[in-house]
């Protein structure tokens, strides 16, 4: 790793130094693991106290932190929003990386008919079938595969072990990560009396520029167009999205998401770690899905919904605080009907004692004996 | 793509033209998407004014559709189910594949002892160990592998990255989509002051006929004897199936599904997108468990369940909404309180005016003062 | 598969024998699966009518059990845990693996300053890149990917399509099933009015010695530092495990489960099949999650969570039983309600028989007419 003096450092994120600015750090780390010679953050209040064990040389800190009690050499870097500023920090760190080699290597598999840019990088074991294209400074890092036709444009990365299936098309400056899968069949079937049977999914995947698709990732191909991902949107590890679905520009669909087939998800949405999506639903412009929910209707465009069945994030939030509420509800109510037999019973005595008949029913005021 | 007249396309998919069934049209796409010669189908109400809008040629739609306004030259095919005629259509236009090139790729690693069927095709890259073998007319796409002693039946396809572990097999006509990994050890471990020690996974897994298993799916092999797939079953992507499961004949799995082990599910049972099913619990023969639930109880056969914990649809349906009324509730009970205070104090004057003492306590109506 | 008398087998297992100890059994089976030379096994005892069905030579029951009405030739093999027991039959017939070739498969790609020890096994169409190691005896099995700098210990086993991303760190004794993913990067995006800007993700994966991975697994390597999988953790299939997350010594983490980014798992911790973990937060040592759990608070050491929001197991098994009350509760209010009515029916009728005026308002019972 280089070293950067800690002076250099503030003035490439912006900060403050409280403290001996010539210092160099050779890296980030958590507050917990630092060593002397890294760079730390504090985001959290409820970190604060690994400020006083830590043994880093500096830390990014906000502007209006207290920092009474500190190491005398601790030295701070003050800034308006740490965990921003930590981005910053971690970039000044990221090493080069090695130049890929351009070219195709011996052992990967392109058939004829296949069109590899010069400046594009096949790596080790890939097969690039027949009439596939791979775009300009594109990278196939190992084991990739792509099918008949399928298209990747210019400046893409696709990790190993991904798959493309035919006539799949992959935008510019996508990244894939590792055993991805795009374009395996959708899923339908219709019922027959010996068992059901298959309907044809001939349309295919098509995933705009600027997409990044997490590790083992499944995007089915469409039953006829395309199964659709927008430029911007981020994928993260082992979602799911069926046939027919249109994800809209920078949604973000956290790990373990699944959304069934024809969901439109509007642009700018995010849905949370696990949440399920049911079939034919939109997930409106911005709206936000918590994390494991399960939606079963639409989400209007810039709403917030959580829960099982999800529905307005308030509205399961109060729910769930009035479930909690139930048993004493309970209790109240068994109260209540104590309470009740005891007024009745009082009621009887004054009846008995002003004479008067109890009316057992419906109208009991009325036309009562007086 | 190739062209079909309407007259034609309506003949083999069982519809009434109305309009001019002369035009050709070159492929099925959605009613927002179709271009003037492509034709779409309008299944679902909810989608109606989407046909005022429509480029398309011709529009399958329900024999009973109102149509009042639409476009002079909008062609409409009509049938009884709009839904199903349409994936008729869908195969009308399913391209012919090319063939497969038969035999085994020069790239492909091919050990000795295995049994490869001449009229079999193995990709590239795919590795097939010793003693596994490959049924007729069947076809490994590319870097598939083939345990030792794993076995493919006839007419199957795998797709790219699919692993067969040792003595796995695989039926007839099956499809196993790109990145699933049939027989992997089931998840058993003994607790030790040590740590975890592993109980061995000496059994394997067994496909049957006509099954088709999505993307990135896992079907861990048996503690001994088989984790069982039956004939027919339809597995979705990112499903798992845990040791020992059984899953019956034609049963459905959704997308993310998870079974635990030694569950048996019924034959023509559906589970629904993300449900998980607890171990040694039996599903029965078609149950349905709608898409989110948490399955910890059995499940009796023909029955709707549906929720975390699952119950049958009805009940877990009438809880929610039920639960939505608990607000309500309370603010009731709390109404009822202030309204008994009320008639309490009324109680204490008429009480008092009549000459009566208060009873406080348990059987306060005998034995009071007349 | 080799043969073995009960006599043997009862004393490796420790059972004793009640019936014939001189015959063979050639392997384990469940009860309605075992063939007349199979020995199977009762642990639960709703499989108890399986007994009088099964095929089986002999059966593992409890010391206990009784047996009344078993066919005459069944041996039994009686013991204090038979579940335990039967591990320990399977572990009396897993047959002797094929020792795998030692060195590399001429298909493997071994880059140029890759070091693999001469006792390791890697097998066809595997990529090791420059600067990756792999340990003594250690075994890739099939088209298995190391990238730059990626270290294997000894004795370790990947299967067909494991992807190690560079310089993730593999310990010893470690099992990595069939299409796991070590080192994609984090989940990290910061917002920009043209979209989503990448958080570089500069840290690594570093698992333990004798973890064991599931197949298709994802763990992603850290915006700085490491993920961190401890010594002893086992991992089931399908399982995410998000940047920066540590999970401590012999955790289990059972299929499905998801944990967010920076999250602590602590050592002995057990999440049952999918459940999901927000990021941030820590489950404490021995902490258990039931299955299907969703969390998004801390979990103390020691304590079983269960349920979306997780909580304390009884306080959710009692919310989710007051929960199946509220439809009686809305109709005991109901009850009290009607209740109340003629209850002040009366009273009106009683105050107009003594001449008092009903005091509608707030304070009726001070200050009224007397």
């Amino acid at each position: 790793m280089n070293t950067i003096t800690l002076a250099e450092l503030a003035a490439s994120i912006g900060a403050e130094v409280v403290g001996d600015s010539s210092r160099s750090v050779s890296g980030p780390a958590s507050l917990a693991e630092a060593g002397p010679d890294e760079v730390s953050f504090l985001a959290q209040p409820r970190y604060r106290s690994q400020l006083d064990s830590t043994r880093a040389a500096a830390v990014v800190v906000a502007a209006d932190l207290e920092v009474e009690g500190l190491r005398e050499d601790l030295v701070l870097l003050r800034c308006e929003d740490p965990n921003a500023a930590f981005t910053r920090v971690i970039r000044a760190f990221v090493p080069a990386e090695a130049e890929p080699a351009v070219g195709v290597h011996p052992s990967a598999v392109i058939e004829a008919g296949a069109e590899v840019d010069p400046t594009a990088s096949v790596g080790p074991l890939c097969h690039v079938a027949a009439g596939a294209k791979v775009g300009p400074r594109t990278r196939l890092v190992s084991r990739v595969s792509l099918g008949p036709h399928a298209e990747v444009g210019a400046d893409s990365v696709l990790f190993a072990g991904v798959v493309l299936y035919e006539r799949v098309v992959l935008g510019a400056r996508c990244i894939v990560h590792a055993g991805s899968v795009l374009g395996s069949d959708g899923y339908g079937f219709e019922p027959s009396p010996e068992g059901w049977v298959k309907v044809p999914q001939c349309g295919t995947v098509i995933v705009e520029d600027d997409v990044e698709v997490g590790a083992n990732v499944t995007v089915d191909r469409a039953r006829f167009g395309a199964t659709r991902i927008c430029r911007g949107v981020k994928i993260d590890n082992l979602v799911h999205i069926a046939h027919n679905v249109v994800v809209g520009e920078n949604a973000l669909l956290v790990a373990q998401v699944g959304v069934s087939g024809s969901t439109r998800v509007g642009p700018w949405a995010i849905l949370g770690g696990k949440v399920g999506v049911a079939g034919h639903l939109d997930i409106g412009q911005g709206a936000r899905v918590g994390g494991g929910s399960d939606v079963f209707t639409d989400v209007p465009a810039g709403t917030d919904f959580l829960g099982s069945p999800a529905r307005e994030r308030m509205q399961t939030l109060r729910a769930q605080a009035s479930a909690r509420k139930v048993p004493k509800v309970i209790e109240d109510l068994r109260g209540l009907r104590a309470q009740n037999e005891a007024l009745i019973a009082r009621l009887e005595t004054l009846e008995a004692a002003a004479g008067l008949t109890n009316q057992p029913s419906g109208d009991p005021g009325h036309g009562g004996p007086a």
